[in-house]
């Protein structure tokens, strides 16, 4: 992804952030699942940081919605044990994955700090610049 | 086992995965849990090479497919918490025992990136090599 | 530090970098060594990424930039092993410590993926922002 | 990489060993420095694993030759402790870059378990094949 592309996805999901009143973590992956940009907005809360970076690798190293990955990496799900591999996955929402325009998938983001719905919204703001 | 055992299974799997038109990771393991052989098929997704290993590896530390492995590892099942011992098992399907004609554990094979049972059938048709 | 002056630091250290003509990670960390803001330029080599986290927390863990830090821990320095607690420091440049006008240490910063000179110049810019 | 050139460097290494008489463990990672492929030959020592992966993870996150980042990555080189970053790196021969004809780096070869001489050879065929 080019650098203005992820400093746009920043820019946008810090900005709806600030819309909503609230304080998160927004973790951006590329495909290969490796760090591109990260930002930890002042006064949230310190263990954000992770879970929005396991939201975003749950995201990039499954091609999976990490709300959706939740339905089967759960004891109740078809593959209980998976949401621990990996260094451990978020069985919950707030990861998307980023695709293209033309559905390939370029990497993926993750916010956590909100509710999970609010998670979710910022993180789709995001998302949704690249099918701009 | 010998290289040109391992190096059969490893091709077998990976025929069969392109039968079926499917994209997997495929591991092999020694009977004392060490790597022997992987392969990942170009554009299977990157979860699935953790997710391999710890089948296998599932496998070759109980000496138990680990579609077996998921009766006991499990909430509900006789030993809760076995599926996080050894650095997390996997408590679901893909991961077979690899035994000679005798019976003799020889080792592993763990298969992801399919469905559950594609990597069954994939992992099986590499174990089977051994009871040629 | 609020989040204005954060993004402002990942801004000018971004910008320094494109106008310089290379390649870099830039991650800035608060004073308790948690990360604040990151961002990797588009064709960056990976292992800068977690060079540009370890020059930032060498210089946040011990208020020292991390070029001075290469002066003790080292085969030949005063406290030669230092180098290896905390999880592993970076002894060499381009790890600098934030420090408010009044000086008082609010955060550090690495840059990572240049020459050390160049790193330390896109640091440099960033920090120069705490004292404007 | 394709899967025929993945198995084709694979084979390449596996058959040069064996004519050198030597037992190593061939490691192959894509450009993000994900398994791509891997086998360890039979008798190789165990502690060849890693090294291996170790090489040639050096040689995917630094661009540069395992053998080259030795002159960097040491007590005495320009960025002492860079061979601690990164889960550690390998500062000796064995790890290649791999390129396509046109320069493009593509992946990463790790060999080890004969000499450093060896190990590189038996790499450095491996790597040939993507030029042929």
């Amino acid at each position: 992804m080019q650098d203005t592309i992820v400093t746009a996805m920043l820019d946008a999901a810090h900005t709806k952030a600030k819309k909503l009143g609230v304080k998160v973590c927004i973790s951006i992956l590329d495909a290969a699942a490796w760090p591109a940009a990260f930002l930890r907005m002042e006064g949230t809360i310190l263990g954000a940081i992770d879970v929005a970076n396991k939201k975003a690798r749950t995201a990039a190293l499954f091609h999976m919605d990490s709300a959706d990955f939740a339905k089967i990496g759960h004891p109740d799900g078809g593959a209980y044990t998976l949401e621990n591999t990996n260094g451990g996955m978020a069985s919950f929402g707030g990861g998307l994955v980023l695709k293209a325009a033309d559905g390939t998938v370029v990497g993926a983001i993750g916010v956590s700090g909100a509710s999970t719905e609010e998670d979710i919204a910022i993180a789709r703001v995001a998302a949704n610049i690249l099918l701009a």
